[in-house]
This record gives structure tokens, C-alpha cells and sequence, in this order.
């Protein structure tokens, strides 16, 4: 919750999610380990439109495949919300902690432009 | 942003990832097929967790691994929501379409329980 | 070559797969880069079939899903041979060196019926 | 077997897998759904080498790379070979299969060079 009592974006996807889940009796489906293969399915299916395409193609989709493209972006959303509520992880919690421990690894002068230290990323 | 001039999560990490790589002039290595191939990467790290577990195993795991879990699930979000900023797609937008999509697809009353209709989802 | 001068199946496969992008002038979208990405495509549906499956339901497929499964372990073995021979990798004793390996680091006597063993392989 | 008697890489492979996990008695996590999961695993570890390269660079890799990726390609092997056994399926004969297949899918002479045919494979 927010100060004025607005829930945030994650947790309000979770809550949608949990009451999809819920209303179909699907729960019994969504082991964590279940949900980890579905994430990956979905994450393959993203990357699949761009297999084939070089870097600078990748950025320039057309109209329809970009479209396609946003929808598997929220396929894996979905699902790594439902995964990370079934067990039991604060996911903006944990991509913040992620992002202050990334940043103490990372010293911006220390790394600027560098592919080597990059590749270590 | 919502009423109150609050960021929202998903803004709010897109908006420092954004300025994590503008300082670290990592810009240069993250095109949509790169990205999509690091995302890929982190949910298999994530799902590497779970492969020996069964179902049961998966949702009961011990504090340590609970804890590496919820940092692969980190990344995970850190990378989808920087491959949606690359890719101009609104996260959250595309996330409520297709809950609304889904909600059309899989009617509660039609589907519930069935593996069958989950077979196919 | 075997001692009959009979090709082994890799370096056939490897052969017969080289001159199908010759003939279709697709070398150029060959690159290790891209082929991994691919193979990795075909493995995400070959796992999609066990997604929401039990352990046991994945060992009892229908007749129409196992016809399904093996035509993707057949792009599976179909791209990692591609890449393998784009890379210059001798697939065939890549494996056996790695069979090698396992012995030394598994010992059967050590490790036998062991899931904590088995879930550092 | 050939027809001098001698094994075909394949088979030998499988029944050099098969001894290998009778002797840990590591059939009870070998289930087909696990061990597609642990194939996905390694695919990642494969293609992480190529996540940051361009196409070009993923072709030119340096001594200590192609060592790990030579290794990465076995663990691949290793895993379909033993995920094709525990589901029956002879990989050759689908292998040979699906090549055939893919000849009257892409005639030569009328998909050459053409990224759009491609793009569609």
C-alpha cells in the first residue's frame, strides 16, 4: 500500500492473479515448480521473435510484431507475479534489494563502458 | 503515476534501470535480443532451483534457497521491466490487457477444475 | 569414420545439415549467437508438453503427444549438431569427455541413491 | 548396430547414460518432465556465453570460451540422449525424420537466401 492507501502495480496484479486462480480451482497446477516451467515457455516464446534478427532489427519491430512482442512481455510478467506469490516473495521488495546490491558491484567509474567488466555482469 | 504524484513500481524500476545503464554507458549492449537472451538466462538460473524437487519439495524450501530464489526472481523483473523500456511497451498496461484477455478466454463457470481446459491455457 | 568406413550418425547428421543451408543460402543467419537461441527455442517446446504434468504423467504420454515430443527432440539434436559444427566442435567426443568427467566426479559407491549428492550434479 | 556390428554414437551414448544412472540409482529423478527441465538448464549455460557478443564475436571465441562451450554443448547432448531414452524415442530415426521433413517444408530453389522463408522456419 501506498500512503493514500493505493495499492502498487505488483501487488495488485498479484491479488488479480491469486483471485483467477482461485475462482478456476487452478491452484493445484501451480506448484513453484510447475510456474518456473511456464515463465521459461513464455520467456522462450519472446525470444523467439528475435532469433533471427540482428541487434539493431531487434529494436525496430514492425507494428504487429511489436504487439505480439507486448504480449508475451505480459505473459512473463503474469507469471513470475503468480510464481513469486506461491512462495511467498515481496517481488519489489527483492528487485530493490537486487538493485542496491547491483549497484555496490557495479561502481558506475569504476565500470563505464566496459565490455569486460560487462560480460562479468 | 497515480493521483498523489506516486511513481508506480514498475515505473519507478524502469526509471532507475534507465539511469543504472546511462551511467554505466551499458546502453550499447542492451538491444531486445540481448536482453531477451539475459532474462532467458536468469529464469533458468531461477528454475535450475526446482528441476530435481517435485512439486511438493518446490513449495517448501529451505530459508537459504528460499533466499536465492527470491534474488533469481529479481532479476528476472529487473530484466523484463529494462527489455520492456527498450522495447517502448507500458508493462503494466500490457499486463492488464491480458488479464482481461485471459479473464474472456478461461470463463470461471466453464473451466474450473479442469485439467483439461488447464491443459490447454 | 568406423572402421567399415561407415559415417557415425553425428558426423552424418552434421553433414546433411551443412548442405541444407548451403543449398538455401542460410549461412548467414547462422551465427553461434543465433543457433543457441534457436536451440533453446526447440527445447521450450519440447518442455512445454511436461509443463503441467506430474513426474509420472511425463513418462505415460498419449500416443499423439509422444509422435508430438520426438519430432521436438529431433529439432533439439537437429540445432545443437548445427551449432556444434559452426563453433568447430567435435560433438561425439565432446560427450565421451564428458561421460569421463562424471565418473570421477560421481562415484558410484559415493554417491548412490543420494538426492543431496544428486542435487549438487 | 551398423552393419559390422558396431554401435552407432547414439546408442552408445544412451547405454553408457543408462549404466551411468543404474549405478547411482538416479532413475527415481529421471523423469521426463525433470530432465527436460535439466536440458533447458544447460542450454542456458550455453547460450549465456553468447548473451553480450555480437553474432560476428560469437563465431570468433577465445581458446579458454570454446573449451566451456564445448563442454556446455556435451551437457546438452548428454541430457537429450537420456531424456529420448526414458521416453522410447529412437533419436536417429527422428532425427532422420524430421530432416526430410524440413527438405519438403524449404524446397531449395525456392527459399534461397530469403530471410522472410527464413524467418518462418
Amino acid at each position: 500500500m501506498s500512503d493514500n492507501g493505493e495499492q502498487s502495480d505488483l501487488a495488485m496484479l498479484r491479488d488479480r492473479l491469486r483471485a483467477f486462480a482461485e475462482e478456476r480451482d487452478w491452484e493445484q497446477f501451480h506448484s513453484p515448480k510447475n510456474l518456473s516451467m511456464a515463465l521459461m515457455v513464455e520467456v522462450a516464446e519472446l525470444m523467439e521473435h528475435f532469433q533471427w534478427l540482428s541487434e539493431a532489427e531487434s529494436a525496430e519491430l514492425s507494428e504487429e510484431t511489436h504487439q505480439a512482442v507486448a504480449e508475451e512481455l505480459a505473459d512473463c510478467l503474469l507469471y513470475l507475479v503468480r510464481l513469486s506469490d506461491r512462495l511467498g516473495v515481496d517481488l519489489k521488495d527483492a528487485a530493490l534489494r537486487k538493485l542496491e546490491k547491483n549497484a555496490q558491484k557495479y561502481p558506475a567509474d569504476r565500470v563505464r563502458g566496459s565490455s569486460k567488466k560487462y560480460s562479468e555482469y
